[in-house]
């Protein structure tokens, strides 16, 4: 799902964990409806706060249409994270022992057009002479696996942490939210395979946000968000560029 | 273009330059006839190795059908080298002033839906719990800008120099090829950009392999060189499932 294709800003939106949607074919997984529409099925108010950015920034935005509970698309499709079995404290029974055939089905239908459709809009751009800036959208919750974080908005950085320093410099100079790098994950978690995969390759510059979903709870919270933090991702973008002409 | 896309051997292999076709659409590029078959316009040798490899290691050969003057499908679309206005000695006209909708369209003719056809070979092994080997296949000109080249086999390593490394080891062993380890290029040279998005981001064992092609200018000889390489590529993978077995 593709929105805003043919804005002219530099960034690349991405939000894998947008919907909670779990197409027919899959039928529920097993789950209740309160787990299907839980964290765990999916980034609750993150495409919220990229639509916002989306629109202030100029931005493209491309997001997954399916839950993460079917395929996690910031996951290569061997890692167990992919089609979890288990997420924080539930059991997913409609993942326990998938067959190899299973597994591949699943990422025809689901991780490949979703990466061949983010590598397309970042392909197109490079050709054109663009440098697209590439930042993936998430939430987490508050509290995880009974203990409450603290962190408000995290930045994980993949290789390059040139942007996502440069980002959390300028959340803690622009805004009050509690911000630190790599919380409440990290690149060793295995949570930057869209970066690594996409961007890294390609010396892109690229971040991964996280935001705590309580603070993006409602529509009105999730915009008050993008508009807190669209200045802060300009100020990030305009130091590295001070960087690379000072280099 | 793929072949023997059922073979249930570990080793993708992959021949960027197999062809120096320039389809209809982007003319002569200027080019003389002879600068159309020359080593500028595709790897000589090169496909025919492959194959014989893909056979004795029952492996699935992928290739790119188009000459890497029109687009080098071993280059990302903003690197010089994609759709290069010089090669060695000569100009290529067809690439000079190329205006950025032209570089767009050359990218989704070529490169997208060769990188696209990579990727699934890739993604569809990992999804079924296999761990493809990814391999590249090249020749090189004996005389280069004037200079004779004395190597005859070099194996180019992107990040991870593991297998690379095993194969020269190998080709030391089973073989009386002048071998060596990046020569006559290496990744500083961004020549291993199909391995740095392919096969590193996934972890992939990966390896790049130059043949100077004076040694397979027949096809007799390319099938020679295959029946030389397939046991040292075979001792490579191998020796690093021992190290990793170790580890």
């Amino acid at each position: 799902m593709i929105e805003n294709e043919a804005a002219t800003g530099r960034f690349i939106l991405v939000c894998e964990h947008a919907s909670h949607m779990i197409p027919p074919r899959w039928g529920d997984l097993g789950l209740t409806e309160a787990q299907q529409l839980a964290h765990i099925a999916w980034d609750p108010g993150a495409l919220e706060v990229a639509r916002g950015l989306s629109r202030r920034l100029d931005a493209v935005l491309i997001h997954a249409p399916v839950s993460r509970l079917v395929y996690d698309c910031n996951r290569a499709p061997d890692m167990a994270g992919a089609m979890p079995a288990r997420s924080e404290v539930h059991d997913i029974p409609g993942n326990t022992d998938i067959s190899p055939a299973e597994r591949l089905a699943r990422t025809e239908a689901i991780y490949l057009p979703w990466t061949e459709g983010l590598h397309g809009l970042i392909a197109r751009r490079i050709a054109l002479g663009l440098r697209p800036v590439i930042v993936t959208i998430h939430s987490f919750t508050p509290v995880f696996n009974g203990k409450p974080r603290r962190v408000e908005f995290g930045v994980i950085n993949d290789a390059d942490a040139a942007l996502p320093v440069a980002i959390l410099n300028a959340a803690r100079k622009l805004t009050r939210l509690q911000a630190e790098l790599n919380a409440p994950y990290s690149a060793k978690d295995d949570v930057t395979h869209t970066l690594r995969v996409q961007a890294t390759p390609y010396g892109l510059p690229n971040a991964m946000l996280e935001i705590r979903n309580d603070l993006i709870a409602t529509a009105e919270a999730a915009d008050a968000m993008a508009d807190q933090l669209a200045p802060v991702l300009n100020m990030g973008l305009v130091e590295i560029q001070k960087q690379a002409k000072a280099s």
